[in-house]
């Protein structure tokens, strides 16, 4: 079995999270989708992508209240259109993705996963795992999912790469964000913030007081909600900057740039 | 628990099936879905929805022959294009759905299904069952889905509406086709075909005889393909011409029109 690596593209890099309305930054989209397929086509693993929504995902979000869980019939609307307009972005990314020659299969995780109270309860890995053995490229999004508990909650992309690390035993995790790394606070907002090359457990405890979100938009949790989701795993992950070009496949091939998070 | 019905829209209904490149027909897409959000509004039963790809399948399927299998690495590329496919045409359906007021919910069957051989050898129904019971309308559609025999199958809608059909105890199995329901000969091609209204345990040994495909372009098994699915489960179903407005309001309200079939 080839080592599975999973890489998770943020919404900040293939949507303009600040828009208004959903918007693709399809500039982006297209090196990021020829950058994975050039290194997925010369390379030995296995990969699972999984990309972010930002502003298909989090105005809707945000205006419908979705994600506290369904309280009248309005909300049951807005939970079918919230998951509608997630798969509308996922056509147009694996479309971009098919075209660069990688073999993106679109794979709905609200379909698979029942959750409760915003974690996963229950999600089958078959499918998955079977695509990925005949060589497929499944591609995840952030989703609504029916939640055992409020009936509806997020199931984000960035749990469904913990999640999915831990249950396919991942070799290993690549977050590629719009920032060079996890700082000392939001390099957004203040320049004198100091990336933080490498996270382990001693440190990985004051990441609490360190880590401001990626931005106020992001309805699951910016960059705090990754460093916790990957502190849970024990898989080796790295943080880094998809903005620049080549800083994928650098990070496909190996090469140690951003932040890597190694759990114990 | 509320009665469960299962409808499913035929893809030459929404979509041009015999154009060239796949293209929706969004006249009867807006009318269909006003007739589904208007019944379920003012009714007690639980509804799946399964719609059929027409255009956005059989092509693309005849075009790269993945129903039989991946044999090569171009495939693979064919495979996830194709699933692609099926869910840009799911997003502009469920659309239209929602827009006339249904809770209208995607759900992409290959991301839960395991085939073996062309048939579903494992398909978990929670998210489905949950769904419902919230209230929603889960919308699933044909696809093609990984195969542990040949990697690469398709799991039509008919097969997706006679599986959850039996396994989630279905009142009724509705078939919304462009006929009046079962002839003794293909009705587009025969003139003097003959309706047949009522099909049950002594006349369905016959059918094999009598039945002609829908269409040549079917992929899928056509109109024999759906009385032979509908034949396997004990659930009461009907096929009818939903290109008649109101014809899927009558159905769902219990009307009999059509061809209604008791597998006793």
């Amino acid at each position: 079995m080839k080592d599975l690596i999973i890489l998770k593209i943020g919404g900040s890099l293939i949507t303009y999270k600040s828009s208004k309305t959903p918007r693709v930054n399809y500039r982006n989209l297209e090196r990021i989708s020829r950058e994975i397929a050039s290194s997925f086509a010369s390379s030995k693993f296995s990969l699972i992508l999984i990309h972010g929504v930002g502003s298909f995902g989090h105005i809707i979000v945000h205006k419908t209240g979705i994600d506290k869980g369904i309280k009248n019939k309005r909300q049951l609307e807005y939970f079918a259109e919230t998951q509608r307009l997630q798969n509308e972005l996922n056509v147009i990314v694996t479309k971009d993705l098919i075209k660069a020659g990688l073999p993106a299969i679109p794979c709905q995780a609200s379909s698979f996963a029942v959750m409760e109270s915003g974690r996963i309860k229950k999600m089958d890995s078959s499918v998955i795992e079977g695509l990925l053995k005949i060589g497929m490229v499944p591609v995840l999004f952030g989703v609504p999912a029916f939640d055992q508990h409020q009936k509806c909650s997020i199931l984000s992309g960035d749990q469904i790469a913990s999640f999915l690390a831990t249950k396919l035993n991942a070799k290993r995790i690549i977050y590629a964000t719009d920032v060079n790394g996890v700082f000392t606070s939001d390099p957004h907002k203040n320049p004198s913030a100091k990336l933080i090359p490498r996270l382990n457990n001693k440190n990985i405890v004051q990441i609490r007081k360190w880590v401001t979100g990626s931005a106020a938009t992001d309805v699951t949790g910016g960059m705090l909600g990754k460093v916790l989701e990957l502190s849970k795993t024990k898989i080796s992950s790295q943080i880094l900057n998809g903005l620049i070009p080549g800083n994928i496949i650098k990070a496909l091939n190996g090469e140690k740039i951003g932040t890597t998070i190694k759990p114990s």
